[in-house]
């Protein structure tokens, strides 16, 4: 079915193409597409645009990877679908590593995602020898590489899920999430939590990360001020208006 | 994977796990999955319980049913896959007929939905043998049976989206929709719109088939007080609201 490019919900319908097709070839799980479901409702009841508190989060974000000794970028399937060519944009400016994390791992899905990132410009992404593993999850889900994820001080989850980034926020690391549900055990349990669609996330941190570079003094204060509960108050505040709005 | 049952999400996870094994064995649709996502999101927000207007619209529906002389339950397959005793249960109770009506519509998938109803108790679902259209939809999706869909004068539709919705109102029926987002186009094109998950839905319709049944004055009284508009204002109301106490 061609959707037509006057459809009311194009940009939504062609996104959900993109998943089904990644599905197809094996890049996406099926659990990746409920998931996907999830978070545009989420997108639809945030007006599909960044709110103002989350924009102070990826400001945050920004800082907190610029001022990393080695931030990584957690890619996993919705979000290497979705958004690969701007994780590879994030991945030159910060620069930073960026490695391929799933939790419905197998094998083959990591080398699809390996090749998929590479093509959309990502230089020499990890994940295909996991060599660690992050204490307290399950076998499969705790695999990662030791020049990446293991090793890193600040780790970048897109579409994380709740036992994951507590996981290494109790490796010691500063976890910056991008989930669209504020209320979300991984919002709730991350350092930055940023509540946007992933896309439009990247987008702005990229750009603050370049907005930011070598700007000691207001680095420091980007991150003494953001603090993620008031933050994730505003967020709340902002969706349950949007929601009082969207009846008009 | 095995969901232990003490799992926080253990319904939930079951649910999907449910969904996905539908789409392995050709039942469900991957926008289906999609689609599923979406309404987890609402039923989260709603608090995964039925609303006190929810309640009135079910009443309404089930008058609308008692009332009709020739009602007919659509089901798709995220409907026949969630819900299919419950769908079983309701067309016994009118009684109605069931058909089956796919928005990405393949033969072998109407057929293995027909199956898997007959399995869980419907008697005789349509849909096999499609002999009439709906005005107004491309081919595919326009495609229903004339002792169904087509000269039903009442018409229930979980899960559906706003064109067929729109389609039916149109050639002069009433619509029961069930949509967990009182704001979609389904809901406000409906003639009834019941803001709850499918199987809460079905199971509280069905009891008010049977509170119902024979009594004249209560269904005229439920029928004239009915309001889609008014109601809708309180489902969203109460949206808003539980959204605000989400956060405690």
């Amino acid at each position: 079915m061609t959707i037509p490019r006057s459809h009311p919900r194009y940009r939504s319908l062609k996104t959900r193409e993109a998943l089904v097709e990644a599905h197809r070839d094996g890049r996406l799980s099926l659990e990746g597409l409920i998931a996907h479901g999830r978070g545009e409702a989420f997108n639809y009841l945030l007006g599909e645009e960044t709110a103002a508190p989350a924009l102070v989060a990826e400001k945050a974000a920004a800082a907190y990877l610029l001022t990393a000794k080695r931030p990584v970028l957690s890619v996993n399937g919705n979000t290497a679908v979705l958004a690969a060519k701007e994780i590879a944009a994030l991945a030159k400016a910060i620069p930073a590593r960026v490695e391929v994390n799933l939790f419905h791992r197998t094998e083959k899905r990591v080398a699809l995602l390996v090749r998929h990132l590479r093509q959309s410009g990502v230089v020499a992404p990890l994940g295909l020898r996991p060599d660690a593993r992050i204490p307290g999850l399950e076998s499969a889900r705790s695999k990662c590489s030791r020049s990446g994820i293991f090793t890193a001080d600040v780790v970048l989850v897109p579409l994380e899920d709740g036992d994951r980034a507590a996981a290494l926020v109790k490796m010691g690391k500063k976890v910056l999430a991008i989930d669209l549900n504020p209320l979300s055990r991984t919002s709730r349990t991350s350092t930055v939590a940023v509540t946007d669609e992933v896309v439009r996330a990247l987008v702005n941190i990229e750009r603050f990360v370049r907005q930011l570079r070598g700007r000691d003094r207001e680095l420091a204060r980007v991150l003494k001020a953001y603090d993620r509960s008031r933050n994730l108050v505003a967020v709340h505040r902002f969706l349950v208006w949007r929601l009082g709005q969207l009846r008009e």
